[in-house]
């Protein structure tokens, strides 16, 4: 498979701490999971939807409901990851997401990811419709992320 | 989808630790991915294949492929979670596992789950066949588990 | 410096996880924090001051105000830690805690600890007086615990 | 106390991830532990002393032996976190460091830490005496640092 990178409009960059790694002596499998939340917080917080005030204010939060991941090559304390994700597609309550883990210091792909996250009504513990705009919330916030990179 | 756990002939229980929580008050998706690399260390533990003696003898580890993960009920500090564990296919150097995380205390499924786990030689940094007798392996363990459960 | 094991009361154990080992092949420092709170956890929620139910209920929780730790010996994946704890000092609204990590697998010390927590009022965000019974729940907490041991 | 950070001449800065949170809401005492650990690395990278090419060459690492923690603010997700760092004493094979886990979210500080790490020879499993020159490797270090910042 082929992976352009170029197709993704965000990323969220991270460097591999020691204790990310584990006695197999490299960059842990969980911390591949972290960087994927990472990436989201970042995402999400950008279409200003994830921030501690926003969320306490309209009660809402976003919950993880499915993820896939598919390792391909070892990463090393303090290798350079950049966590570059999309959104595949947007429905009422939920977001499919996809990942690509990329080693910037052994220019190799670290992982491929993929999840699925839903709106979540902190009151009622139920899912709540996504806003109206997403496709424009993402879209502006995506060409702001690429004028600033 | 009906999760039969009597299909399941091995468990590996864990608490939820504060640290293992986040701020939305549940537990952290990340922790689902531990009690999983938890249950998966006892397993091969109890297959003779994982301890770091042996790997230290043997130069061969397991490294983590494939993992997918699908999140059905929120769960709680200090929640028992025992997390079932199956071989679902042997392969030349690969076995495919399933999971169940099963949360005792509420009495209802935080997670389901599936991995693919490849013997890797250290030395060559490459995948290495399993032990024949594999299916022996597991069976034999299995037994023994239950047996003390 | 001697450490009578027998002079703590209470104690409670984990098994080191792959995860929580680092790329030096050895248990990481930060899981030692992690038994720690453990520890610290099982005790508050046998003194019947920690549970979730509680603390909703009370509107009060623990934080942690102060730690330090002293690390004696390498502890590897699969050693069997027991993380003993006893309270030193009873504040009015500040417990001070001593910590021995004891490796059974190894029979060492793997690490020594202290830490100060603080009774916490989650709507004033200040802390709040102990129970004035303290020393008496303390006590039967670990009487208790010490008949089922 | 009044701490000055214009003393340090060195800082690792970053921001809180959900999953570094718990379910108090706020971050996770374990996060501030982590945080002095990437400081750590950061500096004694920065030193030449603790890469991975490094550290194989040299068959040395650092272990820790001693931290101290003590909490002042609380912090939340996506706040600023900088952990300024300094050397206090230079031992024949340790080394002293100070922290101030700065908040520059919320402008205060989140905790003062203090640890002491030991230069480790892995084949003997023992200590080792630091480079000579370590005076002037902080220096010229911290120098470069302060130059770029």
């Amino acid at each position: 498979m082929t992976i352009d990178l170029n197709s993704f409009r965000f990323s969220s960059p991270a460097r591999i701490r020691f204790a990310e790694t584990d006695c197999n002596g490299h960059m842990s499998h969980v911390t591949a999971v972290i960087y994927m939340e990472q990436a989201r917080a970042d995402f999400l917080n950008g279409l200003g939807l994830f921030s501690i005030e926003e969320m306490t204010k309209s009660g809402k939060t976003f919950v993880l409901a499915k993820q896939t991941i598919e390792y391909q090559n070892q990463a090393y304390y303090y290798d350079d990851i950049d966590t570059y994700l999309r959104v595949s597609r947007i429905g009422r309550s939920s977001l499919e997401m996809e990942y690509v883990l990329f080693n910037r210091t052994r220019n190799n792909i670290t992982g491929l990811g993929g999840s699925t996250i839903v709106y979540f009504d902190v009151q009622t513990q139920k899912s709540t419709s996504l806003p109206s705009d997403m496709p424009q919330l993402i879209d502006q916030f995506e060409t702001r992320f690429l004028s600033k990179a």
